[in-house]
């Protein structure tokens, strides 16, 4: 049986919007939400930032202007197929079989995208005169470098003043049953590359160089068993993971100048960007303390921690879940960034609720074709929770 | 002023005999030595050991039956030159600048065969009718994987009961004044490579993975920590280096699922290869206990340690340099390997003598004329102490 939120989906499944390709999946929301009296606004970014040479497309459409404002977020790109042979059936066709609509984007996320479509939709014949107004913010730059897409949306936003008080990411969030677990927040993500400079020589004469990999050893050693903080009621232990660990020319008989460490702090509010580096350069200062080795520490903050406390976008959020699926619901921080990072620091709540996250960025990724009438309602109902 | 030994040099070393090629360099030897009473058999190995597909050309060139068998071992073969434009001359266009011969082999090691070359000419000429015999073992397989040169002439000369008492390598064996130092030893070498496997995973999630970089830095730590030994009289301590460390899929958000360190033992002969292996695995063992992650050594062995005792080949080195230079020579087993290592298991002593060894494998590789002459004075002196 097919159904609104079904039709749009495939609808968007069957377009092959890799990073950052959008193939108009937005321009399809828009003409749709034309008809429900949401105004549309393209924004491009990157290369001049011109429409026709800009790398990123984004929409916002917004219905009403006032407060408050309840925002959609999502992303109509999708990560690479990978060899499409691995395929049961092809990733930009959409197949159901048993119950299961399959195809890449299928759980990230596209069929969140038609969810809150068509929720829009449903809530706003309903309600034609809702309280405050909606949004939907879409990129096509979620999988990749994210410098183009929601980030700059964002930006222009606060430049002119235009506030979002209550966003929901449709990223996919449930563990075992559709709404079994949402986000309230992300830990930081805080990348290092550690670099070791000691001095070549041959293995033969180890006295007549300095080995890196063997001078920065005990620090590496020291690094890896630290324990950073304990968390707290919303976040588990900050964790340090080393990526990438590479010296050597290659050859077996010379010991190399260099070595090179890749880490990755994901942090929760117990601690911060300052404090991490400061702790992670006290560990080397206290080993590199004869000067015939040397290191440096090249940062990148992808995102700091954010989190939505107990409050009106959360227990909306639980109040629909437990109305539809009858379950309540686990408060998460745990998993990767997404773009509510961008949204957090302007003071909005954020939420993440979308699909089953277990087939994402994989072969074969699928979602329960029951769960998308069921995500549309939970959408519904949170509209009304905080609109009506 | 020219001189035989100059002559013979400058005819070697404008041969471009990069690995495994002679370029004919043997064959030289070989018509010069015809006339002195040498026999020379050329031997190939390597592809059917046959002299149109062998990767290898070695020549064995005796003279007399008689025992004892003193043999000069040599390499005609040289290390790339590397770009040529940084070489102030071309490397195969031997100069002489300010006293020094520049080319590409004027250290290691062509130098030296004409040094020993013209010294057996000189000393056959005063001795036609000497004690026991004198042999020249030439290899082009040197520089290279050293598998189808002298390891398999000495394999050979085994095999038909031909044996070697005193063998002098002409590798360069001086520090700053010709004759200083002479090697009359070398340590063992022994090479790892550890992989490490745990379970891959996204840094986000460490806790459904199994980080082979974390898990196994405590056992690194421990390893490059480690006393092998504390030497001898004649050897420094036993040392182990990583030369190479890899781990990560170049992704910094993935934990990779392999870890490998390729290392490297230079052991002296208070252990051997059987201790250091049951060492490295004992620490291993000690933290690879809860089988969350698991490692394999490939271990192979490039040279046994080989030591020549104060006796008559290190008495004759002595005293030849003795008389020709007047220092007092130091005894040494540090450096790399060289094919010393083959003959030495064959109960043969062993000596490597030859020029100052400051530019090899370098470019502007050179050696002072005045050397050459020094040189062939001391291998002379030699087989007078040995053989008159
Ligand atoms: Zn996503
Ligand atoms: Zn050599």
């Amino acid at each position: 049986m097919t159904t609104p939120t079904l039709d749009l989906s495939i609808e968007l499944l069957k377009r092959p919007s890799v990073t950052p390709k959008d193939e108009n999946c937005q321009n399809i929301i828009a003409d749709r939400l034309a008809n429900s009296g949401f105004v549309s606004e393209f924004m491009y970014f990157g290369e001049g930032d011109t429409e026709r040479n800009a790398q990123v497309k984004n929409l916002w459409a917004r219905r009403g202007n006032a407060s408050p404002l309840v925002c959609f977020l999502g992303h109509t790109d999708v990560v690479p197929t990978g060899d499409e042979k691995n395929w049961t059936y092809p990733p930009f066709e959409p197949t159901i079989k048993d119950g299961y609509l399959y195809a890449r984007g299928a759980s990230d996320m596209k069929t969140a995208i038609a969810c809150f479509t068509v929720a829009c939709e449903n809530f706003v014949k309903k309600h034609p005169n809702h309280n405050g107004s909606i949004a939907l913010l879409l990129t096509s730059d979620e999988e990749g470098p994210s410098v183009n897409g929601t980030v700059k949306v964002v930006e222009t936003l606060e430049n002119r003043q235009e506030k979002i008080d209550y966003c929901l990411v449709g990223e996919p969030s449930g563990t075992n049953v559709l709404g079994d677990v949402i986000k309230n927040g992300r830990r930081g993500s805080l990348g290092g590359v550690l670099t070791v400079t000691g001095k070549q020589g041959h293995v033969a004469y180890p006295h007549l160089a300095v080995n890196p990999i063997h001078y920065a050893m005990p620090a590496l050693n020291d690094l890896v068993a630290q324990t950073w903080d304990n968390g707290n009621d919303y976040f588990p232990p900050t964790t340090m993971q080393i990526s990438n660990l590479n010296a050597g020319t290659g050859a077996n008989n010379v010991i190399p100048q260099t070595l090179t460490a890749e880490f990755n702090f994901r942090f929760s509010t117990e601690t911060n960007e300052t404090e991490l580096k400061a702790k992670t350069y006290a560990i080397f200062d206290k080993y590199f303390t004869d000067g015939k080795a040397s290191f440096t520490i090249d940062w990148k903050l992808s995102g700091k921690p954010f989190l939505t406390e107990q409050g009106k976008l959360v227990n909306a959020c639980q109040t629909a879940i437990k109305n539809v699926m009858n379950i309540d619901t686990e408060l998460s921080t745990s998993g990767g960034t997404s773009d509510g990072r961008f949204v957090a620091p302007t003071g909005a709540q954020v939420v993440e609720l979308g699909v089953l996250n277990a087939t994402i960025h994989q072969v074969n990724e699928c979602v329960a074709v029951d769960d998308l009438e069921k995500l549309t309602a939970i959408y519904e109902q949170i509209l009304e929770n905080l609109l009506t």
